[in-house]
């Protein structure tokens, strides 16, 4: 079996050819422009290549209730080409192959779930921390979705004391993705996070926010792992700080084999970035079945 | 068919027999004191009743892993004489007949999904306001346990300015449960809720903690129904104030049928104080499947 996997973001489009082992046999990106311009490329890209079903990953918010008239499609979106769009069906028409569908984070934790460092977990979260904060969560061994899916990069957090930064976040300034993801960081220090990459306080800072949101995952899902993937967490710096201070916030609450020990606990991301493409591949599978 | 049904709490234990339509034919309240004294109690309770299965909604922790060597054991309990009982195998081996075992809150979540307001719902939370904070939750149709079980009350919010209350958890002051639950209402202001009723900021305040818990349980869990119950949720002004911060808070973020009704969102638990009775009564039956 060979599976078509597609992360569809918000300014690229990676494709990929996967078999049954995940291992990735092709791959290309495409930027992300209109419809009418990506899809035929995205289309042609997979007919040439002749899989036996596509998984998608995308960006979202996104309608994953197959119950729905609009399952399948990329919902309210401020990316607006794409606004109320039938991504999946497109798909499913042009290729006439079984199609899976989720969320891009979703895909990421399902892609850790199969063939990463969550394997055999029945539930987990995937956390990715770059332009944005997106979290993919696994409960009961089955993807989450529930009314909508988890926006969880959107929790509200309690802001330290001496960061005087507004929040860059238009829904809701102080949420953990306008406190926290890339675009926050540079922002509140006028630098890239590549350049402040020796300064402590600030990774101390980020340790603290990205701290806090885990205390609330771990209170609310009780994931057995939590694995961090994204751009700001290639600062492999915040690992232990995120920990430590995990543990400063936990205070001795929760008393698990897993809190015992926060090194096998709180991971980085296991597959070199491919855990969203090999997810969509798992996607793919299972709509196979 | 006969369920018996036991809501072990941390100050009584509330004991009942249900009949299949979910219909409480006779309860019973007993004090909590220490294993030697309570046991041979409920366990006569019962043993006089002919249950032909038993289910049990605990005070926690407690383990809930089946797999675990203390799969059915109260854990690390602050009630001393509890901690690390087997609560579940004494009932096995007292009653010989099948028996399941959950939290009381999980047990909560599953009466109002058996028999009250969350019927045919496969993703919702119950929530207790009372002299703690706990949340049930529901995913894909089950109840979530993970790594333990969620303990929800405790994740941290970010405090109201003007709130200048230490908060009231031992482990994080500033958690849900230290902020907003019966006790750090009565030490905030010196009084009881009751006495409270009429002096509005006290309401608002509560509101807007309330507000922001629900705020992240939605990003994060994304449920369909969210219940709230407990002795703090009998002042039924709250229900507005919550809906109306609740509203501000999401700021148009989530856009769904569920988030355009919350009057239909979020609502008072539905059976009479009876979910958490029934929900065990439920633990019963599908122990007995």
């Amino acid at each position: 079996m060979l599976y078509g996997a597609l992360e569809a973001g918000g300014t690229k489009m990676v494709t990929a050819i996967v078999n049954e082992k995940g291992e990735v046999k092709e791959r290309a990106s495409f930027p992300t422009e209109t419809p009418d311009k990506t899809m035929p490329v995205l289309i042609n890209w997979f007919k040439e290549r002749h899989p036996d079903a596509i998984g998608i990953g995308t960006f979202g918010p996104a309608d994953l209730d197959e119950a729905s008239p609009t399952y399948g499609y990329i919902t309210s979106t401020p990316k607006l080409a794409w606004r109320d769009y039938n991504i999946l069906g497109a798909f499913k028409e042009a290729l006439g192959i079984p199609a899976g569908f989720d969320t891009d984070v979703n895909a990421a934790a399902l892609g850790e779930a199969a063939f990463g460092c969550m394997k055999g977990i029945s539930d987990g979260i995937y956390i990715t921390i770059g332009t944005g904060v997106g979290v993919g969560v696994l409960t009961n061994g089955k993807l989450l979705h529930g009314m909508l899916h988890p926006e969880a990069g959107h929790i509200l957090l309690s802001q330290n004391a001496k960061d005087t930064f507004a929040g860059n976040c238009p829904y809701h300034k102080n949420c953990f993705e306008g406190l926290a993801a890339g675009p926050a960081i540079e922002k509140r220090y006028g630098r890239s996070a590549k350049e402040l990459r020796d300064i402590p306080e600030v990774w101390e800072l980020e340790a603290e926010y990205i701290a806090k949101a885990l205390v609330n995952y771990i209170m609310i899902l009780s994931p057995k792992k939590i694995v961090l993937g994204g751009g700001v967490m290639h600062q492999e710096q915040l690992f232990p700080l995120i920990r430590k201070k995990t543990a400063e916030l936990l205070n001795g609450y929760i008393n698990t084999n897993e809190t015992a020990n926060l090194d096998d606990y709180i991971v980085p991301a296991s597959l070199n970035d491919n855990q969203g493409i090999l997810g969509c591949a798992r996607l793919a599978e299972l709509a196979l079945k």
